[in-house]
């Protein structure tokens, strides 16, 4: 399958390699794969991908595994624009979107600084598909006309509290665990109502999704008897509500708090 | 390559085509494209993807071409539910996400209110990918920490003014050009800079895509101007700025307005 090339200038494309389950990658994602001579890979993403690549290819993890020294970011750069001078065909395999808080954005910026030739192949994001999973709709006609999608790292904006007192907006926080039982008070403080459901998705699309729902006013009692661990996709509105399309789900991974 | 079913009960998957371009649809998808008995389209979505049908697959257009009376969703329903109950395997095809404006969730409730089997297969929403497409990363560490979806038909919210008017936020607007004007009129009414970058990128991912760059207090005219049409995916805010990844694009499509 792969296509070495023969010399030439090298490369680097950014790669979306979707929320986790591997078949969830596009044609186009797949492709690149297959013509890579190394893989930049993270922690997150379709890690199943790695082994289907053929010996001989490179694969350099900058993931940030629990305990161990992240790479840092300008280090990241540097790979890739190095790799890409030195004549390889660099992919960068990444969670998600590369654009969805996936620091593409400066790893393009880098490469276009640096003369070489990038190019982004969009993926699933985990904001709309790890939700999906769960048979929550982020959008849905007479429930939710809009979609805000923040990080759980900085603290809510105005807008962000707006939206959440929003009745017909789906919150949608990615990387929010840690900081859940502040951001559900500042909501409610901020006026949204506390009954308005929440839904967290753990390891949405791989064999370990679980789905654990309540509302702003019980969601961090209800995360903590459970034990939630990211990665996880927070859903706050309407359209997390136990009943809407939940029995698309296996009922046995759902929990309610 | 298609597993012909051998009897059975019938079932429905809704599958995410992507923006446009075919090789944007998922491996999950397409495989299940391969294994349809009935594949019910719309106007939008990789219609590519039709043509790598095997001779004696069924095709249903229920799009709404411009000039024809379309397909009610309660009619799309039914055709999904009854060729299912027959024991064909359906695939309902879609552009981008099931999910994000698509009536996906009201197409999966029939299915589950008539006791169908049904599945949803994600796909690349145009949200995202047009914008990146254009060389616009719909967050951006330190320029855009979040993002809000919007559909043009609803009037906006506060919570909607409040994300256009915030520095930090990028508002995305699906279905928007035909209400651009007055959209960009209530943002800076709202408090929004007039001078907030606007891009509006139109049939994103596939051979005709073009880029118009304007600010909130220009849009209008410029949208006017170019004559741009749907579909278009119309972003609002910094990292809608020209300059920013655009040399990711062929300049030669971008306009300034
Ligand atoms: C650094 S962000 C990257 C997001 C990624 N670019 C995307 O589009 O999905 C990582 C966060 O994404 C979310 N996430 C990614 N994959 C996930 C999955 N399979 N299940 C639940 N959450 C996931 C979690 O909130 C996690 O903390
Ligand atoms: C009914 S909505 C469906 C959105 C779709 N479910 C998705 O996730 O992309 C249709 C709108 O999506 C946007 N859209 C879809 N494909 C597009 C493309 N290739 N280029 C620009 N806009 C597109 C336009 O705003 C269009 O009016």
């Amino acid at each position: 399958m792969r296509r070495r090339r023969t010399g030439g200038p090298g490369r680097v494309v950014l790669v979306g390699g979707g929320p986790g389950a591997a078949d969830l990658i596009t044609l186009r994602g797949r492709r690149a794969l297959a013509e890579a001579d190394v893989v930049v890979t993270d922690r997150l993403g379709p890690r199943a991908l790695l082994a289907e690549l053929e010996p001989g290819v490179e694969i350099v993890d900058v993931g940030k595994a629990p305990g161990r020294h992240p790479v840092p970011q300008h280090e990241i750069n540097r790979i890739l624009v190095e790799r890409a001078l030195a004549g390889q065909h660099v992919v960068r395999l990444k969670g998600g979107d590369p654009f969805v808080f996936g620091r593409g954005g400066e790893e393009v910026a880098a490469c276009l600084d640096a003369g070489v030739a990038v190019e982004v192949v969009p993926g699933i994001s985990s904001a709309i598909s790890v939700p999906q999973a769960a048979g929550i709709p982020v959008t849905h006609r007479g429930t939710a006309a809009s979609m805000l999608l923040v990080n759980g790292h900085d603290d809510p904006t105005q807008a962000t509290l707006a939206a959440l007192a929003d009745d017909t907006t789906t919150t949608v926080v990615l990387m929010g665990v840690e900081r859940l039982g502040g951001f559900a008070e500042a909501a409610v403080a901020a006026g949204a109502p506390h009954d308005r459901p929440v839904a967290i998705v753990e390891s949405g699309t791989t064999s370990s999704q679980r789905t654990t729902r309540a509302t702003l006013g019980t969601v961090a009692a209800a995360a903590a008897a459970a034990g939630v661990q990211a990665p996880a996709v927070i859903v706050v509105g309407e359209v997390a509500a136990a009943g809407l399309l939940t029995r698309l789900t296996d009922p046995a991974r759902s929990r309610t708090g």
